[in-house]
């Protein structure tokens, strides 16, 4: 059957996830796919944040600490985000930014393979993954070896013993493509060396599996598919097999095993609380919590389901929609090897984009060429993707985009 | 004269900045003394944080990056914080948390002094200072000294031509004893070491002069004199003479010369910019940015001057009405020498700190004996103090705290 906006609409008439789209305040008149940027607001935020502001913080004050257990929520949020990750409870844990989640994490690693002298990570890895390696490399005294999931193997054999740490991301940023958690962390686990993962880009998108696939410790970001809110805090999952010999570099008080004691030398918690650094940002940190509710009642594996029939959708209306008009899909095609977001490649992808936006379709773009297009199966639905395609459509057919007025700056994370 | 209510009364009533209560959200009842810990809510805060949400997140959503500049906030509003310490445009960011503010500065205030391996701290320094300066100079391979203002100027004697930085807190976050900055810095210069703070205690609180004092690096949070709300993120201040040598382990993106460019290497901005890392906390960061206004109305000099009143009340009522009740001020009575919270000794302090909270009266406890009491000039008036002190009087002279379901358990940053 040709994709139109009837068959549109007839799938979302039978679409069983199609309510959940009144889980989150979308704004009229507009087609959201930059959920992989930045997750829309699920409408019950709003509420909570003004209890969190006004009631806990305005009349509770500072025993908000005890009586609202702010105190507790780095770990309690840590669980819930770690049962959409495939984690048991006590193994994972949200606090700070991505950045420095990796940095922590990725020293401790390394500190449990002393002797060995190597950091292997992707060589597409997003840009701050890879130069916080470079850093965490250069205090250690490592070398970084970076590769693709094509190389890794022979550059392991290269390497033989020498590897502490095999740091990948489960989806690529850009391209979207999905790596295969279960084989590369058996590949790092052969080679001595342990894997590391982040989970940016694919927890809540894909059903990850950390604890079934082994992985050793992983770390992500919060405000892509769990739609935290912009900086929302990331999480770090250790596995209780590594917590008691975990060595962080970033000995925050919060981390400390009695941190009330104010005792003068650093005393690591004995579990996942070992990886708390500073005081929580508690805001922050709340709106995450209350936005995990309709992703949680959803299942991942439903969402994951119709992103891909989602997916599929958006290939039928690319393939009879897009031919020869400039876009090339740079995703690969086949479902178990891509993500929840497409790459879509225009030589004017900047200013496709904003045209796009123009039009009400929000998605981004990266590396000055490619149109980046999240289709959250939670939230989007089979005639946004039609709309989205008929105004790409609409857009390079008639040269909309090169109107003077949509050359802007981007700025996106 | 006598301190009774009645004279606090005549001086609420002289006060010229009794006003600015209104700016808080305090509730009814409550004498609230602990803003040395968690600042009050704003009373502008939960408007705007409603507007970020509904509005900015909800609507505009990955556009508010642009179009709410949001990009540009930690710097915009690090400005507005370099401004209440001193600091001209241009050298203080807010991000992360404190206890990561502090390990990335010093050890960039470290690499800035490349063959010294001595890093001086203050033996009272808050834990989280003193763990994370191990952790850094472990990473260096340094040594830690610490210090007090005593043995200070020996100890840089001892170890001449080998201290790197001196990093000291400006008030102590237990005593509330203020200490020299400009002295120190200047010792530490004299010495070849850089003078790093944490002005945690202190930003607006006392009148700091970063710039005027020749302080080289500081770091600080805002959710005590500052009110950003529980949790909101650190800043951290470097003299615009040092940032292009500034060499920073947390290499996060947002740090990077031109973050969008994705590049493979980082190349740190040019500016203070390089001390930005991971996504910034934005829920968080914009409660601080809607905190800061009623401060910066006041002005910190306004506002340490009433603090120095309330201050002297303070000290009168504890002299008139605690003799013999096994309460000892431990901060210096010197205004010169104290910040703006009052350390007061007493063995039962958990349960007589209860018994207060009972009250209304709201402070919180350190080292197990010592009671911690804020006179914040901006929203404490001096009848609040003299609530308190007729509290501790009736709590301390009945025995009330020794009812057993005081024992509670205490929380609190």
């Amino acid at each position: 059957m040709r994709p139109s906006s009837a068959l549109a609409k007839s799938l979302d008439a039978a679409d069983p996830l199609a309510p959940f789209r009144a889980d989150f305040a979308l704004p009229e008149g507009v087609v959201y796919l930059n959920g992989n940027s930045l997750g829309p607001l699920p409408a019950a935020v709003p509420g909570v944040m003004d209890d969190v502001v006004r009631r806990q913080w305005g009349e509770r004050l500072i025993r908000a600490w005890n009586d609202e257990d702010w105190w507790s929520a780095p770990l309690r949020v840590g669980d819930r985000i770690g049962r959409l990750i495939g984690a048991a409870a006590g193994q994972t844990a949200v606090g700070e930014s991505t950045s420095v989640q990796i940095f922590n994490t990725l020293v401790a690693a390394a500190r449990l393979r002393p002797g060995r002298r190597v950091l292997v990570t992707e060589a597409g890895n997003f840009p701050t993954d890879r130069y916080l390696a470079a850093s965490a490399a250069r205090l250690l005294g490592l070398e970084v070896v970076e590769t693709t999931a094509d190389t890794l193997a022979a550059a392991l054999d290269r390497h033989a013993g020498e590897v502490a740490v095999v740091f990948y991301p489960a989806v690529d940023y850009c391209t979207g493509a999905l790596w295969d958690v279960a084989g590369i962390t058996d590949l790092a686990h052969r080679a001595g060396a342990l894997a590391m993962w982040d989970l940016s880009h694919a927890a809540g998108a894909v059903p990850v599996q950390v604890d079934a696939d082994g992985v050793d410790l992983a770390v992500g970001c919060t405000y892509k598919y769990l739609s935290g809110g912009p900086g929302s805090p990331a999480y770090v999952y250790a596995a209780a097999r590594h917590q008691a010999a975990l060595d962080l570099p970033l000995t925050g008080w919060h981390g400390h095993a009695r941190p009330f004691d104010m005792a003068d030398g650093f005393e690591p918690a004995p579990d996942i609380a070992r990886t708390r650094i500073g005081t929580p940002h508690v805001l922050s940190l709340l709106a995450l919590e209350a936005a995990l509710e309709p992703l949680e009642r959803a299942g991942v594996a439903a969402v994951r389901d119709k992103s891909l029939k989602l997916g599929e959708f958006f290939l039928g209306c690319a393939d009879s929609m897009l031919t020869g008009l400039g876009f090339e899909v740079a995703t690969p095609r086949d479902p178990l090897r891509r993500g929840n977001h497409f790459a879509v490649r225009h030589p004017e992808a900047h200013a496709v984009m904003a045209a796009l936006k123009a039009r009400g379709v929000i998605g981004d773009v990266r590396s000055s060429t490619v149109l980046r297009l999240c289709l959250n199966g939670l939230y989007v639905s089979y005639t946004d993707v039609h709309t989205a395609v008929a105004a790409m459509q609409e857009v390079a057919s008639t040269g909309a985009h090169r109107a003077p007025d949509f050359q802007v700056r981007e700025v996106v994370t």
